[in-house]
């Protein structure tokens, strides 16, 4: 990679810059994909800090690169419980799934490399794969994700593809989820043109409505599927602790790469990791998160269906942090945001563009609107104000 | 960069494989660079925790990618003190120094680049720029670190080299410190030559005797030195909290690729270290450091001085955890090792070869050791019994 290039992939991250508008304490924003740091398990995490840094001196030593040997056993329980088959050696804790993303691609991709996404796609892994210099297939989604024959198609069209980047579960930024059929087909189509597929799942436990679906990886039989979770939504994003499910083989590969960029993650956050999943009910504290941002995304949705006008709609996530909000195509969501939106009812949304990858199509009439942060009264107020410039808007 | 080539360069660490050693507990272990974790501030460290789980709650979201605003201020503090003028846009946290090696090597190092490192070198630090393929040339070092006429051979042999990677003071693996006049030649070289210089200093608080010497940053006058410190050895590295200092420029560069890489190092764990700074005497801890581990490197160092036969000598740190073993030419470190040292003295050092890039020359007659962890009847013990079955080795 030149110089030049690289510092051409280097854009600051869009939604960064919107945190300005965050700031203004007049703005309702529904910009961040931040967890309410209300929801936080402050004080069983506050606890475990405390019986940790008091009773484990290795805590605050170097550790195992591959990452606590009593949390990665949580973490098999954990997947084993979720259907899938494996044990501590398939797994990698990582600083945050977002390293997973930038490991993945630096031992996957090379300059020019063909890499299958979403389009619209995470905005954090574009930023993750953009230095390794990518190829970008946007492969198009409907309300039931990433569409099969348009996968095979990008595929065909592409022999030398590497690696298809995938979201299954209410992905970002639209909130959708792909349905067991499609899951089935698309693990068969990675099988069948010979790609690894990366499969990002950070808001799974995060589910309001409809039945826990299999992963991926539960239908891999090649070693296919590199499966990525996280705490940072179920339980605080300031742990920055992730993890990567693969292959053996693979995970050592991994690891070598995980040595050079950071030796390993905190011991300290590892252990209290572990230490939270002993001593404390971490599934009563999903269902809680369940509870809370469940119905912040009800009222969401329903100011959603009572206030925007016939010629916009929305999705309705089954679960995550979000909703795509499409606009009439004649519609910019980002001129909107800053000529109308924002200047006359004090409302922020991220629009839509910055999530597609920069080749390809790149539609300007949508808006992700996240409901995680925002109070229940923001949410009810912020979505009527947006209805109305929105029906008042020339067409 | 291709697979197979990426594969190949992912060695196992070295160090990492001579673990297996460090765990037997009939064997006396000089091989690991790590502090002693007696020597951990706990209480403190303990207490800090408490204070920031329980009464911040942002400390579990995110934050910002460069680094809290106030431990950056008290960085500025301390690197001002430390004679290097600069300002909290000239810092950035990382997650461990180790991870500034690998950022500094993504942004400046394409595949072929000249790196110039000294010969010895950091073993992490050849593990963090493998991957960015660099060609490797090694300069000689003597008991005063990097030979400036040798470097300047050297760049005059490369004309397009990119960067000299150096560690001033009490250099891992040598033990060895540059000199101030030194110091000024290296920058100026750079300045003539236009490379950069990542001066790389994990060490640089735990000095026992002579005078601080000024970083090559306080030299730098055109932007060229990219200083890494650490809290891993002056605090605890299960923190995982290390920083750089450069130009603003460069680092918004290396933030772009750290926001990539993990987002961001652990809020909760850089809030710690900060309120540690504010609440604690770091300076009371670190002249601790240096007594303690003063004393254990005076031990080794009375011990070499009795034990060691005529044709070995050793380097005299003036800081930092290591000692440099140089054996007679003929003599081979790791077969030594392997087939005396461990099974005749139950005592284990690691192997100089380790420690030279892989292209250049790699003598095998030398070895480190380290006084860091052993306890200091272990150091009595250990090099009178290594004393012994060199003084006893065929010649």
């Amino acid at each position: 990679m030149t110089y030049a290039n690289r510092m051409q992939l280097l854009k600051p991250s869009a939604i960064r810059e919107l945190q300005a508008l965050e700031n203004d304490p007049e703005v309702i924003s529904f910009c961040g994909g931040y967890p309410d740091p209300a929801y936080f398990p402050r004080e069983a995490l506050a606890e475990a800090y405390q019986i940790v840094a008091s009773s484990e001196p290795m805590s605050l030593q170097y550790a195992n690169s591959q990452g606590d040997q009593r949390l990665r056993e949580q973490i098999v329980e954990r997947m084993k419980k979720d259907g899938v088959e494996c044990d501590p050696s398939n797994i990698l804790v990582l600083q945050g799934a977002q390293q997973g993303l930038d490991l993945v691609a630096r031992l996957l991709i090379n300059a020019g490399d063909v890499l299958l996404t979403e389009a619209p796609t995470f905005l954090g892994a574009l930023i993750a794969f953009n230095p390794c210099e990518p190829t970008y297939v946007g492969v198009p989604i409907d309300d039931h994700g990433l569409i099969p024959e348009k996968l095979e198609a990008a595929l065909k069209a592409n022999p030398g593809a590497k690696m298809l980047y995938v979201m299954p579960d209410f992905q970002n930024p639209t909130g959708v989820t792909l349905p067991l059929e499609r899951r089935k087909q698309i693990v068969e189509l990675a099988n069948k043109y010979g790609v690894y597929i990366l499969e990002d799942s950070p808001y799974r436990d995060i589910r309001y409505t409809g039945d826990n679906l299999p992963t991926l990886k539960q239908f891999d039989t090649e070693g296919r599927v590199i499966f990525l979770g996280s705490f940072s939504k179920s339980l605080a994003p300031g742990l920055r602790l992730g993890w990567a499910v693969a292959d053996s083989e693979v995970i050592q590969q991994l690891l070598q790469l995980k040595q050079a960029a950071d030796t390993q993650t905190s011991t300290m956050n590892m252990r209290v990791v572990s230490t939270f999943l002993e001593r404390f009910d971490f599934d009563k504290h999903i269902a809680n998160l369940r509870n809370v941002y469940g119905r912040k995304r009800d009222l969401m949705l329903a100011g959603l269906q009572q206030h925007l006008p016939d010629d916009a709609t929305f999705s309705r996530a089954e679960g995550g942090l979000f909703t795509w909000l499409q606009l009439p195509p004649q519609m910019d969501s980002d001129d909107f945001l800053k000529k109308h939106l924002v200047p006359k009812a004090k409302v922020a949304y991220v629009p839509g563009v910055h999530f597609f990858p920069a080749t390809g199509e790149r539609p300007l009439n949508f808006a992700r609107i996240s409901f995680s942060c925002a109070s229940e009264k923001s949410i009810v107020e912020g979505v009527a104000r947006l209805g109305e410039v929105l029906r008042n808007y020339p067409r």
